[in-house]
């Protein structure tokens, strides 16, 4: 056991609540992750811990004395283990806190999860060096991956009042797109539509404005991981996008999983993070020994398409990607905490870091249609005969991931779940 | 009078606060702007009207009941007009309500003033064409202004963490940075510092996900407008915003003024919108008759540099730049809501548009140094002998505007302050 395992890591750890004990649960006792709920009626979010196929309420089992998450987010991580601790001593087999604990469980099937925090700066970042040379290769051919990749962690400002808590269908955006042979312009409904399969990294602890956080210091200001789907529409950003970056193309909507699995669960997943041979070095405010001997996180991710036909069928939907955080990402959560404030930007707590798309180099390991349809050229054979070159009304997409090793307890993310609605029609106005 | 102005525009129209009557005070009884002050010693903001030097607490006049702008802000057209009524009545000469106001007032030189609400969303447009062909012509000699530029009102999201009230001072950014001629990049303090002259355009009603804003409905979701700084950092932006945009070159600090006035008393000064001739026209969803009958507002604008030496010398600054809204925006108020909202993007009361910065078609209207020195290579002289390329530590940048014609009581938009200090060293922690 390492310097970063303690008890709570421990696998053979019981809970007392069954569920928590099925060997593919994503939320055994050694999982432990918080996002926040309601009960039907309710108006205001409580905090909880998701634990089987329960939710233990914070509140309620005497764990905080307050229903604001943004607050917890802000603790130490001193005081973060301190309460991971806690839960797992009042969750374990044998815990003289049952009772009391029991009285604070309420099924997850019976309440809302909403969005795990409120969030207020959200940032998409771009570490998929696989997503970033594929693109690039389609929207640039003679220039896939830019010389400033490998130097700088690109990053671009997101909008936070369209994040969805999963669960939640949206209309297919509307927007502006030109053929390559109009001579101008439509609005129109994005025929486009893509999913992103990314990772949502949120800030606990806050930096003071003017005030950069170094490397060494940079995982004490996350708090936690969830899944995240960055819903895309490539036709309006292929013509909206230069030169200031993509906007009205992503900003229609991006679903976020209800459970930040914190770092402190994850640390039985770390792994060495090295770059390629021959590849340049990251310049020294990018760079510790403990990124690279544990900056790496062996997340395994799946995205799964069901299509309205196959849910009326009672089929669950396909599996069309599988891929890896850990092979996918160029750049470090640690990396992405540092480049983000050396200018001195201050991050608050419950900001949301994007990760950017996270695919493996093989088709199969796409985290984009865009990539796996080589923009639509090519579409995808769904098993039960229907072809995708993007997605169509009524598609649902499901993101799933979780960590395994030897030797340690699986846990998983939960999932992040959402489905395209047809667009609004809108008429022009001109008079 | 049009049907757009009533007894609140009229410009022989005089309050019992006598400083308002001044005729070059910004803050008449025609404007009542509105801003959130604090006394000293307090925590939570106020809400409050400026009326000449003085501040109008809005709670303390009976006027709300609460002390929350972004509520405020949501109100209905009818309702902002009944208020602005209500202020109007009780500030005039003659008022029966002047004992009840008058115990309600505060001297502005007593009060710290705040940003204008809380934003959540913060949208950085681009609406200046000279500007945008410009900078396009420094960064991309052969393709200046974009095929997309006169179709899309271009915009980009922007940080909300790191947006600053008017008077905050904040460090010179570190940032990545790399000469032509040099083999990579080093991390080192900004040697491009710069500002941008912009409006800043805030929310007030929010539409639902999902329901685009039309263009004739677009201004009923505008409350009011300020000054804008949006620093930047120009040798970052040159390294780290393909392809996805500018990032840590625009997120370290964007300074907000304290007043924002409203479409209301913004009424007289508007004036027809049209495209110069042979321009494409927009499409209709950005496009309507209002638009082209008064969708542009005249307001002069400019900007004063005082160096550190001139602060010393008790010498306030010189004007380095004026510049005029109308002539500088290519599109209106009223196409970036609509555009904004046209894939269903929720706006939410409290958010910011910046309009992108407001530069003329000649070198002393130019909103940024980049384009007065021509990227720095035409240093201008001040009035004291001394030279710029780019900001120095030490300069302070002042933003002001005001409207005024004939037959209108001239309003101001008070002024937008910042000041550069020297940057943190930062040492590699490479190991």
């Amino acid at each position: 056991m390492n310097a970063y395992l303690d008890a709570t890591h421990d696998p053979a750890l019981r809970s007392w609540v069954e569920s928590a004990n099925a060997p593919c649960s994503d939320f055994p006792i050694q999982n432990l992750p918080f996002g926040r709920f309601r009960l039907a009626g309710e108006t205001a979010w409580r905090l909880g811990v998701a634990i089987g196929d329960q939710v233990l309420d914070l509140r309620a089992a005497g764990l905080v004395d307050h229903a604001d998450m943004n607050q917890l987010m802000q603790a130490t991580p001193q005081e973060r283990r301190a309460l991971r601790l806690a839960l797992s001593d009042g969750l374990r087999e044998g815990s003289s806190q049952r009772t009391a604990f029991e009285a604070a469980l309420v099924a997850q099937s019976a309440v809302e999860l909403g969005l795990p925090c409120e969030v207020g700066d959200y940032t998409d970042f771009y570490v998929g060096i696989h997503h970033a040379t594929e693109v690039g290769r389609q929207f640039r051919p003679e220039n896939p991956l830019l010389p400033n990749y490998k130097w700088v962690p690109i990053g671009y400002h997101g909008r936070a009042s369209t994040l969805l808590p999963s669960g939640t269908a949206f209309r297919r955006p509307l927007g502006q797109v030109k053929a390559p042979d109009a001579a101008q312009p439509v609005l129109a409904p994005t025929a486009k539509l893509d999913l992103e399969l990314e990772l949502g990294i949120f800030v606990g602890r806050p930096n003071a404005l003017g005030e950069p956080v170094r490397m060494q210091d940079a995982e004490a200001h996350v708090f936690g991981i969830t899944l995240f789907n960055d819903w895309s529409s490539r036709d309006v950003q292929g013509w909206e996008y230069q030169p200031l970056g993509p906007f009205l193309s992503k900003n229609f909507a991006s679903t976020v999983s209800p459970w930040m699995v914190t770092l402190e669960a994850l640390a039985p997943f770390r792994l060495p993070f090295e770059r390629p041979a021959g590849d340049v070095r990251p310049l020294p405010y990018l760079d510790s020994a403990e990124n690279r001997e544990r900056g790496a996180i062996g997340i395994q991710m799946e995205v799964v398409l069901q299509t309205e036909r196959m849910a009326q069928a009672g089929h669950a939907g396909d599996v069309i990607s599988r891929s890896n955080f850990s092979e996918a990402a160029y750049w470090t959560v640690a990396q992405l905490v540092t480049h983000h404030t050396v200018n001195g930007c201050a991050l608050r707590a419950g900001d949301l870091f994007g990760t950017g798309t996270l695919s493996g180099p093989e088709k199969h390991q796409a985290g984009s249609l865009l990539e796996m349809t080589t923009g639509g050229k090519n579409p995808i054979t769904l098993s039960n005969g229907e072809r995708r070159a993007f997605l169509e009304d009524g598609d649902t997409i499901v993101l799933r991931a979780y960590c395994e090793r030897e030797g340690a307890r699986r846990i998983g993310f939960g999932e992040c779940r959402g489905t395209v609605l047809p667009s609004l029609q809108m008429q022009g106005e001109a008079a």
